[in-house]
């Protein structure tokens, strides 16, 4: 953990430059709120017009202070924040908040000022600027202005929460508040002109008082750093769950390939957080939804939940929405009914169904008590959510009672759901120990989060063999033709189809003796990629008539563009399997590898999965062949692999390889692979392997 | 509108069967409910127990009823209510809600038990049982004794619902009331024994108070009288919305045929709701979400949304959800975004870009009627959304004070997002006519529902040719073997591919002769559904080696059944186009239509789409060639018909022709038709037609 962001977190004295002595003033709240907490260290306004603030004396100017402070709260606008924190570094100050805007969020101007006042912090740590500042529940330590602060009591927890949103830093805040979800750190990480998302998840790993970690995330700026800190919080058994905005703008962006078409810099996130074990929450609501159950520590084993209600009605819904996301919700076993019924809940109770349906009657504490007792007792469930119905509202601290009774006896997650308006009943539950919502795909995302949390995907995994640093690279730059991509795939171990580059008939009828059986008889040009449009594509060729065929194509072609081609490919046809495409894409976030199905399906119907190439120290690395492997069996149409309805299993083993392989040749030619694409490969049944059949490559 | 419906809904007298004298217990709430909303008409309890309640005489029995009541609440239990109703109906009583539960719900002699009370109602109209009742909102007269209602104001509006579950009644009311959204009439229908769904939306579709309808629904149980009541909701100009439980249990249906297992019984429903003209929506939140902002009366015209916001977060979150379902938010045009240069909200204001950030300084209510106005009488928005940032919650009444008195100037829709946890500010603005949401998506949500709303499909075509009354339908019950299928099939008009029955060598020669090229030998059985499972199928056969071919079938076929196979299919092979599935599935909801991808694609991939087969009057009804065509354009492989990259257009037309066909073969056929499907149907280039190459039926 650094030791300047823990001073920034805990500081031990606390400056606030430009500090009003009115705190209903934005400049008067920080001093306001360090008071209003009991802020044990030292508070140090900065005002030349005030003479002090309450009983604080007040300083006219930094050069003033009394002492050096770990922190300051820079409350100046952007034409004076510069020079004060030039001021404050001067003197040796550890870290400083700098709340205003106007710097790379309006511009190529205010970049420029924000590199002068990254210049001018020098070793000095920012937070900022364009923040809203950080606190520091844990430790009621508030260095912010956010009018969302304005509350007697925060609700402290274990939730550590980082967001590159100031605004949004004061919504997650009151909607915990409201919902009795504790937080331990709030920071807005916003500009982050110095310290950024990385250096918070970092600080977080380390932090006793935080359990789970939720990111509001805009841009991830270093994705190398990132995923250091999210393998880092993994290894501390700490759940980091992020929501990311800007999903929509996926589409938007234009790509040469097909595959890379299909994935947009949103799908590359996706990528990221799921190879680094970061739970994406799905909406904004469930970045509280998921770490509120998290934060509870409890462990969820299995998909099999238990609903204890007194109302049919939101009993159902609660389990439609779990079925929906593959949860069951099995009866109860037979031990368990058993104990049930010897409670008498009700004539009319069911309770040899799931949601276990003890009634009006049901609703006794003694009653409560004995049915959660044994729900959670049964092996037959891994996790209980309680209804809690518009009947129990009168009185919820009964209910709340029973549960707290219970909640010792099992490690088993215990949700609840509120179906009434009763947020009140919510945030009393959710204080004891069981996260409540309101809405039931909320209980859902959170029990996945719990899910994929438990999951806890071997990320050590993540971290792959270094591609081999291979024989100076000789290759020309531009765009390669057919025959030289494929050259360029099998240099790196990808199996192509066998082919000759023939120029005229004679050449083409003793390439197809020599390839045996039909053949393909293709236009080479690094410059036509939609050989078929043009009429340079000819399949199911032989000796006797690919020569004429050839001269025809050439006419076609000629007639058709301008220019007849030179250059043919004779290429063995490849029969049967299917077929599959092997992309790339990258962006700011990186380099990935996307998987396909093959042909037109690939792109009506995205087919598609991807994984980024881990960034580490030593350079960008390659796939596994395991990790090749999990690509290819999420793709829906994996069963059509496998051996689907009959069938002949397909060469997955092979496919694996080609995958690694391309991984590698992605990884060690990092950047200067502008473009590469495996269009289709086949894979042929076991034992078979697989063959690139076309492609395109273009080097930098 | 049924007389006794409005009876029920708006009774002048009341006879509580069953009420307590303590307003804390159930039975003493209908009265209390009664009294303390000032029902001007007559309240009647009924207890022997008991002589007066308050100023209220109280009866000893039924007989005792000084006149007879318009509606009877009957509190007894399901042992006595029985004989209640019986007495009720004697007296002529209108209608009586019988609130006991221990009928239907519970099993077969609770089964029993109803339909004795519904003997014993004769031509009295009941609500219920196991109905927690319906509250008249737009009168407030309340028939329930659901603890739900403890509350001095209720939230009226026009949003009238049906819920067949009385808890989540109870639910949708307390969360209405929290949200500021207004109720015209909310009515638990449960059991419905007699009164159903349908009777109360035809009863909603007339009520003047009523502009928008919410459905609960857990099963349409008169899927013909609930089209028509919805189609009637249509034409008076009133949305209705629906959330149904049991989406998950889809898939737990067995179906026979490939398609009938893609199409649980939820897609049933989603398919009527979308024939029907109702808004499905996807989450119990948006039963409330959408209706809210429908019952604003304003139009959504189009897809473009401005954004206005004074908290960039909160802004980039609403317009990225919006972006996901497919709105827009284009940047505001030069007049637009000059009137807002000109208010000049302050330096940091970004008025450019949609989200249009105002920023703190923006908040004054001069201001913001000055950008609202300007916002809404852009041409290049069709809707308006603002976000309420923490900063407005300390002056709600401005912020809403501004739009109020803007929304006179614009029928376009105007949406609150509200960032922070602030109930108390969106109730304020909803109940100004802004709908507010906490959540993005649901804001999305509402916005989708409106579009839906406006784009009101031409709902009459729905009702399409009655089949034509056939010739009397001589075909044997039981499975056809594929040659009688297609038979069947052509009869109804589906093109089937050329082929011949064929018995031994000679035959099968002289079959592939006729039929020219090459032909395919299959099996022919009615009971091997999987024949190239076991071998009976061979392709691209030829005159001279079909001969032999046929023997080996016959020989391989033996070995792996214990049968050989006496007959023999010879089919002209047909080349090139797409293949296609058309199916049937049939459950309690009616006869559906089903088309989809052809290949283990389509199982894979779930390519499909379906349509309810019109239940009217006069029988099922066939769909006509443009909804056939309606169904091919919603497949998402859509364009591999439609000259995807330059490859043929394939023969729609005549493929909608085929499904119009196949439907009203369904149509005819109605129950004697136990299973059909084609499997491929192959669809050749414009101009040269469909085949059907392979398929099944049953016939009862």
């Amino acid at each position: 953990m650094s030791a300047a962001i823990s001073k920034l977190i805990s500081p031990r004295s606390v400056a606030v430059i430009g500090a009003s002595a009115d705190p209903g003033k934005t400049a008067g709240r920080p001093v306001a709120y360090l008071l209003k907490h009991g802020f044990p260290g030292r508070i140090l306004p900065v005002n030349p017009k005030v003479e002090s603030m309450g009983e604080l004396p007040c300083y006219p100017d930094i050069a003033s202070l009394p002492v050096v402070p770990d922190v300051a709260i820079v409350l100046l606008g952007a034409e004076r924040a510069t020079e004060a924190v030039r001021e404050l570094a001067a003197m040796g100050c550890t870290a400083a908040i700098v709340l205003a805007s106007g710097y790379a969020e309006t511009g190529p101007h205010g970049a420029q000022r924000q590199e002068q006042l990254v210049e001018a912090a020098g070793p000095m740590r920012l937070l900022g600027p364009n923040t809203i500042g950080l606190v520091n529940l844990t430790d009621r330590i508030v260095l912010s202005p956010s009018g969302a602060l304005e509350m007697d009591e925060f609700p402290i927890g274990g939730i550590g929460v980082v967001s590159q949103s100031g605004g949004i830093l004061g919504a997650l805040l009151s909607r915990a508040a409201a919902r009795g979800i504790g937080m331990s750190k709030l920071i807005s990480s916003s500009n982050e002109a110095d310290l950024e998302l990385a250096d918070f998840i970092d600080f977080l790993a380390d932090d006793a008082a935080t359990r789970v970690i939720a990111l509001y995330v805009e841009s991830v700026r270093d994705p190398r750093r990132f995923r250091a800190a999210c393998l880092k919080a993994a290894r501390a058994g700490k759940p980091v769950v992020a929501f990311k905005v800007g999903r929509s703008e996926a589409g938007a962006q234009a790509a040469v390939s097909h595959t890379g078409a299909m994935a947009g810099s949103d799908r590359m996130y996706d990528a990221l957080f799921r190879q680094v074990g970061v739970i994406r929450a799905q909406t904004f609501s469930d970045l509280l939804d998921i770490p509120a159950a998290l934060a509870t520590g409890r462990q969820l084993q299995g998909k099999r939940v238990a609903i204890l209600t007194s109302t049919g009605g939101a009993g159902t819904l609660v389990s439609d929405d779990l079925g929906m996301a593959g949860f069951e919700t099995p009866a109860p076993d037979e031990a368990t009914a058993g104990a049930l019924r010897a409670l008498q809940t009700g004539s009319e109770a069911v309770l040899d169904r799931n949601p276990i349906d003890v009634t009006l009657a049901g609703l006794r504490p003694d009653l409560l008590r004995a049915a959660i007792t044994a729900l959670l007792a049964s092996p037959v469930y891994d996790a209980l959510v309680i209804v809690v119905g518009s009947s129990s509202l009168a009185r919820p601290e009964l209910m709340a009672g029973a549960i707290r009774d219970c909640l010792p006896l099992s490690s088993k997650p215990v949700l609840a759901y509120i179906s009434p308006h009763a947020p009140h009943v919510g945030a009393l539950l959710t204080r004891e120990g069981v996260p409540a919502y309101a809405a039931a795909e909320a209980c859902t995302a959170a029990l996945q989060g719990m899910l994929h949390a438990a999951a806890s995907p071997a990320l050590s995994q993540d971290v792959e063999p270094r591609a081999m640093p291979g024989s100076s690279d000789t290759w020309p730059s531009g765009s390669l033709d057919e025959a030289q991509a494929k050259i360029l795939f099998a240099r790196f171990g990808v199996p192509c189809a066998s082919e000759r580059v023939v120029g005229n008939e004679q050449e083409a009828r003793q390439a197809a003796q020599a390839l045996q059986g039909h053949v393909a008889l293709k236009i080479l040009s690094s410059t036509i990629t939609h050989k078929s449009d043009v009429g340079g594509v000819a399949v199911g060729l032989t000796e006797e008539n690919i020569g004429s065929r050839l001269e025809r194509m050439r006419a076609e072609v000629d007639a058709k563009t301008g220019t007849a081609p030179e250059r043919f490919l004779v290429q063995q046809m490849v029969h049967g399997g299917a077929e599959l495409i092997l992309g790339m894409h990258r962006d700011p976030m990186g380099t990935a590898l996307l998987l396909g199905m093959g042909g037109v399906a690939a792109e009506l119907l995205q087919d598609t999965t991807m994984r980024l190439l881990p960034q580490t120290d030593e350079g960008l690395c390659g796939l596994s062949e395991s990790q090749a492997l999990a690509m290819v069996r999420e793709l829906k149409s994996w069963p059509l692999l496998d051996g689907y309805r009959g069938r002949p299993k397909l060469d997955v083993a092979a496919l694996a390889r080609a995958i690694a392989a391309f991984s590698r040749m992605l990884a060690q030619l990092d950047t200067r692979l502008v473009e590469a694409e495996i269009n289709p490969i086949i894979v042929l049944p076991e034992g078979q392997g697989v063959r690139a059949v076309d492609g395109v490559a273009v080097l930098g």
